[in-house]
């Protein structure tokens, strides 16, 4: 990169990362919920930034903002990035944000430096994927690829008990006279976005570069035993959920260390009843959430709990409910775009590795409709969802710099997967 | 027992029984607490009932209430029975209130039945053993033993803000012109308790004859480990303290099993922070109770579990907090009692079996002043502090029949200890 304009565009970039937490609706860290009213004045500063810096933009009925410069090929499919603008509640300033504020600031960086590209050339701040407010995710890049229509948000209801329809009305969205938010036109999407976990900062890494977003199962294990007096219910005697979550617990731990990575299996969340230092409780529930970037793989490994889960309630006399409620496939990042990826680095002088990415992301939806690709930049600690997620200036300019390079092979010389 | 008046006993116990659930502050089951209204009214109630029935009622200053049959011979030590007459919230009408019951029961059957006893006999409703409203135990029994002293009533505040002195005098106690609560003069002390276990029950056995109460140690266990994604932290970058805490828990499960009865250990509360299915705990915090009937190999328990929890941290990477809170010694019932008690359960053609106690009861308090022993009934399913604690009433007038037989060897014959 010309160095004058480098330095403009990662200035433009850190002050759209700036400018966009304070769009918050109070509290520690930010907080930017789909339709609330700070979300809809995020997109509103975002529309204004775009159309000042040339772009032209564009709302969809959903509420994906768009900032464009035409190809000069015509008809040519486009080439998109970005990523969303919601929040979870008192969460950070760069999930979902750097990947909109570096494809703005790449977008501008390209314009200026190389003039209209052969291919059109987007930016997108999808309204949603963090399912903070509605019971689903990937609202933005869903309505995209047509997993979710627009047709359903009636049918969508918030913790306060209000109707997406509403809220997206109170937004400004939802009105006939938007364009729909499918999209057929799409012919490649990259997707610049802070690792939210520990292995590059660990490993004293620049850059991830994506080769799968994991396919996820989560389950809900509740174990019914029978609650008794600590101190009068011999150990012979009992039937205690609690000794019997942990022996699962355990083995779990065990079946996916001998998986290997980048499978992981994780339990986060465990209730015991009646929850009383001297009453053997009654009933446990847990969760577990498993992860692997291979489907085949990942449904072993789930079958292989389903069985040790039975087996050891089985032995100790529990009843056992097991309910699998996320179920979704790993998410193939396309191998010519992450090769691409690797060589830039490479060429740039940045290290890298390839990675899983263990969260998921705008980009698995992406994938469904077209050849997509993810750019990770380290997260201080791992940390994320929380006020203190931090990246520094340089790791997300190293992002940057990445983006640019790939974006104008796709754009300007058509290098396509 | 004479039929006729075996009759009427049983019909005096099952009376007060019926009755004394009515003095309740409302909800499921029996809940009256320390100096409440309801237990005022209580006290009030059976105080009135045992002297309708001819016995010396007296009150101390911290509420506990005897009703009294002079001996014969002069300044003779005093044979005691009886219970607890406080509850715990939502409890039943058993636990407590049965030993009272019996005991005015018994005393009524046998001054009707021999005229006045040889040694002093006395029935008494302990106001507190349970703990339910001020952060102690054993306020009755442990003022009458010279545990507590009445002096330390400002000290201690209820859930509510309530001071125990105020509470007392609201409910007509503490006052200078009430009897001191310490005794001197107490040669005997026999408590007929429900077992609040699943032994009788499950071995079809008439009476338990308790030999010790165990001694306890609770823990509270810290794990402090590293709060991350669970997606995006692999399985060997982690620090998850509730993997630990599974190892933890089932390892002290195999240490309780391999010592044997009438050791106990028991993980009854846990807690994970933040308890979100996806992220990996960052601490969790879980109980550990462990009861035994013999000091010496509890504490070699606490010694080993504190060893296992260490050496899992360690390996582990998680910090740990160890507290121990409670630490009682066990309490032996005196060997001549229940021995005697054995006898009379087989004389009367009742099965029993010899039994420690893993629940406290007054008798431990009354053991450091003057032998003791305690006759347990079986308890339906093992259930208690529950409105579903229940007794048949078969098996509460067996254990009447054996606390008559006792308080008449101890209190006509002169059989003691």
């Amino acid at each position: 990169m010309t160095t004058m304009r480098a330095e403009r565009s990662a200035a433009l970039m850190h002050g759209i990362l700036e400018e966009l937490q304070r769009y918050s609706a109070g509290g520690p860290g930010v907080t930017r919920l789909l339709y609330a009213d700070e979300w809809a004045a995020a997109q509103q500063y975002l529309s204004e930034r775009m159309a000042a810096l040339g772009l032209a933009v564009r709302c969809d009925r959903v509420g994906n903002v768009y900032g464009r410069i035409e190809g000069t090929r015509e008809a040519a499919p486009a080439v998109l990035t970005g990523s969303h603008i919601d929040t979870v509640r008192s969460g950070g300033a760069y999930d979902g944000a750097y990947g909109i504020a570096a494809g703005v600031a790449a977008l501008d960086y390209l314009q200026r430096t190389y003039g209209p590209p052969v291919r059109p050339l987007e930016v997108v701040s999808f309204c949603e994927e963090e399912g903070s407010r509605f019971p689903l995710s990937y609202w933005g890049s869903g309505n995209v690829v047509g997993a979710y229509d627009v047709s359903e948000a009636p049918r969508h209801i918030d913790f306060a008990g209000v109707s997406m329809e509403d809220a997206m009305r109170r937004a400004g969205c939802g009105l006939d006279d938007q364009a729909p938010p499918a999209r057929g036109d799409i012919g490649v999407f990259v997707e610049a976005h802070i690792e939210q976990g520990v292995t590059l900062e660990r490993m004293n890494l620049d850059i991830g570069v994506v080769t799968a977003i994991v396919g996820q199962k989560r389950y809900i294990v509740k174990l019914i035993g029978e609650a008794n007096h600590a101190g009068t219910t011999p150990m012979g005697m009992r039937r205690d959920p609690c000794a019997g979550a942990a022996e699962m617990i355990a083995a779990l731990e065990r079946m996916a260390l001998e998986a290997g990575d980048p499978l992981v299996a994780t339990v986060g969340r465990m209730e015991l009843s009646p929850n009383t230092p001297n009453v053997i409780p009654g009933a446990v529930t847990f969760t577990i959430d498993v992860r692997h970037a291979d489907g085949e793989a990942l449904d072993r490994f789930g079958e292989a709990l389903a069985e040790t889960i039975h087996t050891i309630a089985e032995r100790r006399g529990l009843g056992v409910e097991l309910s699998l409620w996320v179920d979704t496939r790993p998410a193939p990042m396309h191998p010519k775009l992450y090769s691409a990826l690797e060589r830039i680095c490479s060429e740039q002088g940045l290290s890298s590795r390839l990675m899983v990415s263990g969260a998921g992301h705008d980009a698995q939806m992406l994938q469904q409709v077209c050849p997509s690709a993810m750019i990770f930049v380290p997260s201080r600690l791992g940390v994320s969802h929380s006020p203190d997620e931090y990246s520094t200036p340089e790791a997300l300019e190293n992002g940057l710099q990445v983006l640019i390079a790939i974006l104008y092979e796709l754009a300007y010389e058509e290098r396509l997967p």
